[in-house]
């Protein structure tokens, strides 16, 4: 059960209106690393969790979290948009290249579809969507999910930030920043515990019984570019993360034989050079056809 | 510029058709994690890059295998779909269970769109999204990215390889359940690099100044659901991965309250306690409204 | 803020695994009538609120349960989905018409992507979507989308209740209807008390001036079909809901010609009549184009 | 069957080009709650409609009317288009911050894609959605459905009205608002009609036996946020719109227990604390995939 | 101005009810070369026409017609669900292969959303997308992409016409495929009208000046595969469809370097191996954040 | 299997930035008919092909090659973004016009989301979609339908060209508008080869055996719209292009009757005339849901 209170967790005034930046802060509300996305993500991850406890407690408390940073902004944003001229028509106003400039950088829909509020759309107008989130039920595939979504977060915020100097704004980004890093550290911190108490471990899932036959398969960086760099990386010589040893192949070996085309049957009419086709065709299908 | 030879890089031969587990290959093929995923990702990753050298080789250099990896799967595809009883109806067999069910459970897009071969789709048939993709500029975020995404790759590789006994099935995904295991091993080792040569480090982004002010912000696990065992992990106390100290919280501290409402112009027609407002409005438009 | 307690607001057990019917219920969790969407749709109605108080009060307080109303289907999914045949091969069981029917019906992604979890999408498994929302800014246009969504949703879960006769499923799905029977009152109460306060009225929204040019076809039921009977409603005759004559109209009157056709800038290439097009944009690119 | 005829319902003449303004009219034509969608929506009510007569007639007699204002707003946004600088560079023309500011508010898609022309996408660009329309079948849900579209889109022209002073778009705007109006009428009339003549009433779906079990459930406003003044409206005491009695519960009674988390088979990889988890699958697996 | 007659254009009668077929129709009616593709494509490529006169009475003509396709495949669709078994259930039915097996192959959201109804979505259940269309305002370009669209469509209702033999639906496939032949035929002779009236030519756009700088890169087929029949074609030797000659270039020729990485502002976060990023971007915003 | 070369086919250097261009080029790389689309398109008709030989050898010949356009364009467009004005705020230059309406104009998540990179997106955002590409198996209709491809990119890589007067963009742009050139020859001589070779003709699928009853409406241009010129074209009157001869019908002449509407089972809830339906739903519910 999820519970609301009229409070919000930092403040959210900005000093002025600005309905571009407003268009902007859309990204991390409602955008693939927006704040829907990680309280969704965790909520299902928490909902499809096969262990109780610590885990799951961790994901329920920073989901709902997560869900009151989507406020923040929503708040924000609607104060962004306020007093901001978002395109209604006042005499000359219109010729005004600052105006025609904000309501081209604006959202749109911002105005004629949330009059002069949020959405849950990002930066684009594009609708947040539920293909955003990652929960597989592997909690080390999905805290390491978690934690690049985090990073991913903390990146646009960081650069949100840049993008503005209203210190209404900068206040509250800054908070979400440092909220960020605690979330990032708390993944990485979660994905080490996992593998400490060998829950899981790399290569996830680190229960699949890894085949003899293609060993060599899973230690091999194949270099299908050319670049001239591409053997130095810890990645390509030496210790492999779990203990295994790297190696380059500079060339890809060759291949197997793209082997023979389809020949599916023939009425689903792709194109082949099977001779007789019209014959077996319309042999199957010309009576109930033809009888008119 | 890129080049293809007319061979595959494993072969990709089912013993037996099989249509619902062509459906169900298509997940790794177009979904949210399968091969043209990873193959986007990496190769705008490597347009976006911004330092040349072994990163962005390592990034070509696995893209470009990818795209192999999603011709291997559009191979085995079409050859499950090929002899499979699909739907085109022969006298009394469509009242057979057995192809009823099979009929149920394939892409039926399979053979009705494509005439029984692969679609840039996942395993219900939504067509791939651009949205799946990560490239942000930011190399540790991308390659934490990276990790995650072959994680999840390796995990439903892994699912689809209990899904089927088919011996040529089962021998390719063994050799892509490797693949995967070594691209794990690869990003994992190219973000530890990242970190070890000082060009990036966490929290990401890392040169981002933090401030004083939200310092705490950053090391306190607040917990917003009630799970008692929120405070027992190492993302509560001890250090962080970056050397500081986590702080449990295990009640949110009081908010700010949620402020005034906003009162955009009345011409957008919010609903509001404003008295007069059709007043307002009525002066400004009757004019151009009234006059005919 | 939001809070999270680790109890559900109904029992959520069925009696036994039942996967096509997981899927079934996927529909109400995150389909376009599901618990995410109204739960998200009086979220922003409520960030976007223009009038403190009452309102704003009812939006969070219903927003808040249905959050809480996702997270009953996520665990009931989950459990349908625990102890199913979804697809992990063995022995001969895959040659069963039953097991062969389930993973047709089912989802294969709740198998393969969630590992047999619920997930943010609707029974056809496309994903959810921000674009299903509604939160104008206008109460009586929210409100009554409000009643719609509960309309359509209560119809929906009514529809599954007989899709089951698992006991402990139909126990929940009961329990839901009565919620949905609640907030379809709720919303009328609420857009009845709307009117009685005389912030908004018929037609939305009431505030705009209507001009007298048009007032005609504001009130004509112009019937653009054959159909015989369609002048027989009480929407073509007689009073209308605000107080004016409906007037029916059996024939559309004549139109305007539909004028002439548009003639943009040659450069566009559009296909058009005119002549010696080609001279005119030859003459303003070939020197750029002929250097070489 | 549908029939065309090259006349306009109303006339479509704007003064002046104004690109900016053609995407802001996208809106109502591709949006959400577009002409697209309204004309969609009641077309497939009435194809999916169970009773002949009155009520399939209104809903064919403005599906057709919808599909001319399709018409009318293409014919209109591609006439705003038509002189307009969309683009086209020409010489030092691209430096006046007018014309940057027209290429920045404009849809660009409706110079490069559609080479000035109307198409069907909202403001922002998304392509309209089958997803937007709502046909259950149930009439009283769908008339209410169609109520809130009509509100919805009468709210959006509105708002677009005050956007431009262009003579000619704000008179085909004050003649569609008024069919808006109209359209608003029918459908609470026709919702109303179905209440008198017994064939739906409320609850939605009213054939639907409600359970004694939990009809509590459904006359409780069991408040979930911290509102105090929750309880005021009259959706929170007294009478429901069907008669029976509100009743407040302003604290949420406690919930259930989340109960067992699931165990799913062990070949799906979830992490879960089950002992022997590794050898439990080994001894599956090891056969098929060690044999290399 | 569109108009409706309650009639079809042509018998829409199943013999008998089948839900599986009828989410097979699905696909021609809102799949991507369904018919409200092309009703919807020939429109906005008529709204968007630079001709009066034969070319876009043409567009108009078919379009109307194609609405009215929609419609018969609504009803057909409609009548197919009637009375199938989709998903109610009655004692033991429902453990009955055959009925598991409709409910498995059917769209559950016919039923559960619809109330056994047709849908604007394709036989996967993807809602109808704008995107499917093309009006580019070049008819030549336009005209090929409807004649490619109908042989799509033509393809997907050949299939399905062998996908059963209930004699009423075949009837309806075989007066559609032949409406489909029609219109191939028309856009094939109307492309061929308009290279004979030289309104536009291949290759199109024709008016565009073709630059003497790259005429061979106009005519060279570089082959970046490596099968050794690609120089076979008549694309690879001998004369252009419009009368230049056709080159074969079988390897192609060594490109230019990639050239040097970006390097955009480091407020960013792009990882870079710049020195003294961290500096430089602390002086920038240190002052803003650290005042706390 | 594919091979990365660290060239690109052709320079992509800009002389200057310009993150509006940038946007506009997002088309052609991203959008419906971009470089992704075509690469992709060629790609699966090349998986799906069966026939083996030249015509798979010309799809995986131009396939490879398209890839690398994608790549140019990616750098280009990362190139106009580097040294842009592209939303960092520094003082007082936020105030300026000419950079609010960059700022206005370009894809904004270019900056927030890329950091100055390229994006799998169109120029409105849109995520590229799979949903674009069409591989049917039928290499007549899909060869049409890569004509009509390369027709329209080449028209909007024509129009992107005048947008700019950038010689570095134009120079690449010129390049690519022959390379759009050469292809759409190739794949107009392709479907002349396969109609030479007798593998496939008009109508497609050309195996399909017309049925006798309804070969008029195969020939039959009945015009659903009244334009005067219709039946002027050589569609309506003459022969057609596969030898037969075209028939005008000015008016369609009488459909058939819309006949009964459905009555699906009654637990659908939809509304219907039928008395009684409350007791028969009773009946069959009341004893599960009143136990309580």
């Amino acid at each position: 059960m999820f519970f609301h209170r009229q409070e919000l967790q930092h403040e959210a005034k900005p000093e002025k209106p600005d309905a571009i930046y407003a268009r902007k802060l859309q990204e991390v509300l409602g955008g693939q690393y927006g704040e829907i996305t990680v309280a969704m993500q965790y909520s299902f991850q928490a909902w499809n969790c096969h262990i109780p406890g610590k885990y799951r407690d961790l994901l329920f408390g920073i989901a709902a979290e997560e869900f009151g940073h989507v406020e923040m902004l929503a708040t924000m944003i609607a104060r962004l948009l306020e007093k901001a001229p978002i395109g209604i028509t006042e005499g000359a106003i219109q010729d005004d290249p600052t105006v025609a400039a904000v309501v081209g950088g604006m959202d749109v829909q911002a105005a004629i579809v949330a009059g002069a509020g949020a959405r849950p759309v990002d930066s684009n107008g594009n609708p947040w969507s539920g293909s955003y989130i990652t929960a597989s039920g592997n909690l080390l595939a999905d805290f390491t999910a978690n934690a690049a979504a985090e990073m991913q977060g903390r990146v646009q915020v960081a650069r949100l930030y840049h993008m503005t100097d209203d210190p209404g704004v900068r206040d509250m980004l800054a908070f979400m920043i440092e909220r960020d890093t605690m979330h990032q550290r708390q993944w990485e911190a979660a994905a080490a515990e996992l593998r400490a108490e060998q829950l899981e471990n790399l290569p996830v899932p680190s229960k699949f019984p890894r085949p003899k036959k293609y060993l060599d398969a899973g230690r091999q960086y194949i270099n299908f570019s050319d670049g001239e760099h591409a053997g130095e990386g810890s990645w390509a010589r030496g210790t492999t993360p779990d203990g295994e040893q790297f190696v380059y192949v500079p060339q890809p070996p060759p291949g197997v034989p793209l082997g023979d085309v389809t020949r599916p049957d023939e009425r689903f009419y792709g194109t082949t050079d099977e001779p007789n086709l019209v014959e077996k065709v319309a042999g199957t299908v010309k009576d109930a056809l033809h009888r008119g």
